[in-house]
């Protein structure tokens, strides 16, 4: 490691601890402990530009722990992303600043995900993961790899410990998302103490056990232990990989490192003079960054740029020599198109006959499907019932990425997530399903959908007490109430054909919403 | 295995499938695949006594997967509990009637546990494993194993697919719950079809990574390989154990035998009728039981009777020389005496500042759990935040079974499932806390809370966008609305002390309804 380095990776601690002290609140222990991993993938790994940060092709970075936003706010700083200012920094957490308590997605240029609740993250990386597969079949083309990109996602025990990662890595394993790189900060600490107390299992063989290639990093600070771990994630072009970093949570702070009041408490005005001093960094100094350093990113900057100006030049070849994809392409991210839908008149035309509004939308959906090429998804185990098949297309699985029928299996918050990193990822428009009663599972991620504004449709069927004879654990009564509490979610509970044709239509077409469709198993008659 | 045994399986088999039929709906697949698992262990492994269903000292069978609740009742029947008659079994899934479509506790005799939202009862097992283990600290005398049973659950490919019983399995294994001993009933398929499609993981491995003994039974049919493996899980002293048995789903029945269809459809009466020939009974009776075979498990409940009878007789002496331990014994399983609270000055009095009601809450939970020793529980590691630590009393752990406060680490789904486990089991009086925005991932346990009519304890504290700087993914909004929605729960928002003291005395004297306490971060007066 050069000595550049070293300053450059003790700026983002120091920067980070002093934004942390200034707003008396947030979470110090992980861009402490995490700052070598950050800098090194941002640095050496992944392909980005901070001038163009919606770029299609960029590799994509989430902080799944998301208490850890002044990690990932340093980095952007020092990037130049969306030009935010250290005076940004010194905003951290106030009311409106583009440094809120935890990344929030289409806030602060450069955040991939609204992050927070742990494990969310985890989910949302293989949701991009599955996209950046089935993008890279769909557009790729012999020497055209428009779509050739990694899914980084970091997160420490948290994320690890919640069960929606569980549910994600189990499905990444079975579909082997090779592009998908996950680092463990592991530091053996969370809120309440020592990791002991109740997280003992053997993580690595965890994921194994799913199917992913288990890397280790003895020091999380190695640079060069870094590297090898993502050349060696890279060069499985089978499997996801999970590096696991052991990390010392609050590093370079003597009185902190590895205690849990680093976790979520800001260091003290002590504590963070002695965690400059002992990085050579002036303790009567804040927010302070030496000019080499910034010229340091400028060069990083520099170089990315020319990766960035190959593919560019790729992609206007590709578009020449492929006039139908270029086609293709276009359509895919015009989210302005499927407005057209409510001029179809096949679309809302039906057969005057008393109809389930799962059987409507299951038709409806279809037509949607065969009409715009980028609509796809699935259920939770529950296809058959919630009526989600598409009929146009055949199951997405490792060995076929251009399938647009998923299989989640009977994982309902893990597949909430995954959708939205699939419209995340952008190109394309998923849904999915499960009996409404299951939304209680879906909320969370539901939540964050609506949060970050993204349009996911959610299709809920068996919309009643009239699911019968399953009883009281499979009959929705309150869900109904809880999901019209939730600000930015629509839900619609459609009466025949024409409402259930006009809700699809609302939710294919919407922008900054996500939608939920509540639909019968009963006969309705056409109003 | 000999003729009887056989007979009786089968029999087991023909009941569900006659009951499904006639229902005209239900799943057969769970029944027939794991008929001779049921029997063996209700016959050869498990204490249990009809005609005291809720003897203390009764090892516990959940059935996770509770869509096949035929396989239980068809047991129950035949063990003669609740005299759960023929007649009950031809009502299946009918309004009213005892045999609903998933097992409901507090409705039918010998249900341990509401099951049907796959893997709750995985973590409700967990529950009941940990208060068996506190219960037996706290009891337990040299030469008086009062307590002194298993926990069985069994649940298939989807319960091992839910986050929760990851989360559940993965605090299981840290702390080395012998006494649960799950059944993983592995037929490779699920309702979309073979578990390829979606869930390829190796579960083995992962258990072992949990920290589980792993035991595989190759032919779930074969009664000799069930009884050395539960052998080998009860030998294991230091580790709960996982016997995953190879079934087929839909045994018996040659033209749906392995097939999606099995799982969650009457056989059809051709193919029910070809089960019965297949199985060597006549196709043209109904709901036929031998009278050997009523004799066999009279004969089995005769043996049992024995060693029931022993312990009642240990018990007795038990409580004759232990007089206090007696009394404590009462006090435990006598939940009148909380009613005392509403008149205890001292938790009633206050100093009249301005204290936010997580203090407050704090200070009242630590004078109740003084006064009542069978109060326990914890967070999903925010304690310190949640003011849920019991002065009184250490950390429950591995090595340390009396202990009441637990660290249930960030798993809040699985905490609630195992609060509901822990209230299930008898004797204890559990709480759960974490912020009320992760309300959201609690939801789908608090349901069951609600339809169980059990009166767990939910902390949620941080209670309003008044938490700040954390942002919209810590801000409950809508939860409040959630959660008063859902029928059979009880919310309280304390202003201050009084009503905060209120809502405790409310909670912890409540015998049918679970109960929430919202609560602040930001000091409130007194008012």
């Amino acid at each position: 490691m050069s000595d550049l380095d070293l300053r450059s990776i003790n700026t983002i601690r120091v920067l980070s601890a002093d934004a942390i002290q200034k707003a008396k609140s947030g979470h110090p222990g992980l861009p402490l402990g995490c700052a070598a991993i950050g800098y090194e993938l941002f640095k050496e790994h992944m392909n980005h530009n901070p001038k163009d940060p919606a770029w299609a092709n960029r590799d994509r970075f989430i902080l799944s722990g998301g208490h850890g936003s002044m990690l990932l706010y340093s980095l952007l700083h020092l990037y130049g992303y969306g030009n935010l200012s250290i005076e940004d920094l010194k905003q951290f957490r106030q009311f409106g600043s583009l440094t809120p308590g935890h990344p929030e997605y289409g806030h602060t240029v450069g955040v991939e995900a609204t992050t927070g609740p742990l494990g969310a993250g985890m989910g949302m990386a293989v949701g991009m993961a599955i996209a950046q597969s089935h993008m890279a079949e769909v557009f790729n083309k012999d020497g055209y790899n428009i779509i050739d990109h990694y899914i980084y996602v970091l997160g420490g025990d948290g994320c690890m410990m919640e069960g929606i990662s569980s549910e994600a890595f189990s499905l990444a394993g079975t579909l082997g998302l090779d592009r998908l790189i996950v680092f463990y900060d592991s530091n053996n600490i969370s809120i309440e103490g020592s990791t002991d107390l109740a997280f003992t299992e053997d993580v690595a063989k965890r994921f194994e056990a799913f199917g992913f290639q288990v890397i280790e990093v003895a020091d999380g600070n190695d640079l060069d232990l870094i590297d090898k771990a993502v050349a060696e994630a890279k060069a499985d072009k089978e499997r996801p990989s999970l590096i696991i970093c052991k990390t010392k949570i609050g590093f370079g702070c003597p009185k902190k490192e590895g205690t849990a009041s680093a976790h979520g408490e800001p260091l003290g005005d002590e504590n963070l003079a002695e965690l400059k001093t002992n990085l050579g960094f002036n303790p009567d100094e804040f927010f302070h960054v030496d000019e080499e350093v910034y010229d340091n990113f400028k060069d990083i900057v520099k170089k990315k740029e020319a990766v960035y100006d190959e593919w560019q030049k790729l992609f206007a070849e590709y578009c020449e020599k492929y006039p139908d994809m270029k086609k293709k392409w276009d359509e895919y991210h015009d989210t302005d198109r499927f407005k057209d839908i409510f001029d179809d008149e096949d679309f809302f035309s039906y057969e005057d006959k008393p109809e389930a509004t799962r059987n409507v939308s299951g038709k409806l959906l279809n037509k949607l499907a065969a009409k715009y090429e980028n609509i796809l998804g699935g259920s939770a185990d529950l296809a058959p019932s919630n009526k989600t098949k598409l009929s146009c297309s055949d199951d997405y699985s490792k060995n076929n990425r251009g399938g647009r029928n998923f299989h989640f299996g009977v994982r309902e918050i893990a597949m909430t997530a995954i959708g939205n990193g699939m419209m995340l990822y952008g190109g394309l428009k998923a849904y999915v399903a499960t009996f409404f009663v299951f939304s209680d599972y879906v909320k969370p991620m539901a939540r964050l959908s609506a949060i970050m504004q993204i349009p996911l449709t959610f299709v809920f069927t068996h919309d009643s007490i009239g699911v019968g004879e399953d009883g009281p654990t499979h009959e929705p009564v309150e869900q109904l109430a809880m999901l019209r509490a939730l600000p930015g979610f629509v839900v619609f509970r459609p009466a025949d054909y024409t409402e259930t044709a006009v809700a699809w239509a609302y939710a294919i077409s919407s922008k900054n919403t996500p939608t939920a469709l509540v639909l019968t198993r009963q006969n309705l008659p056409q109003l």
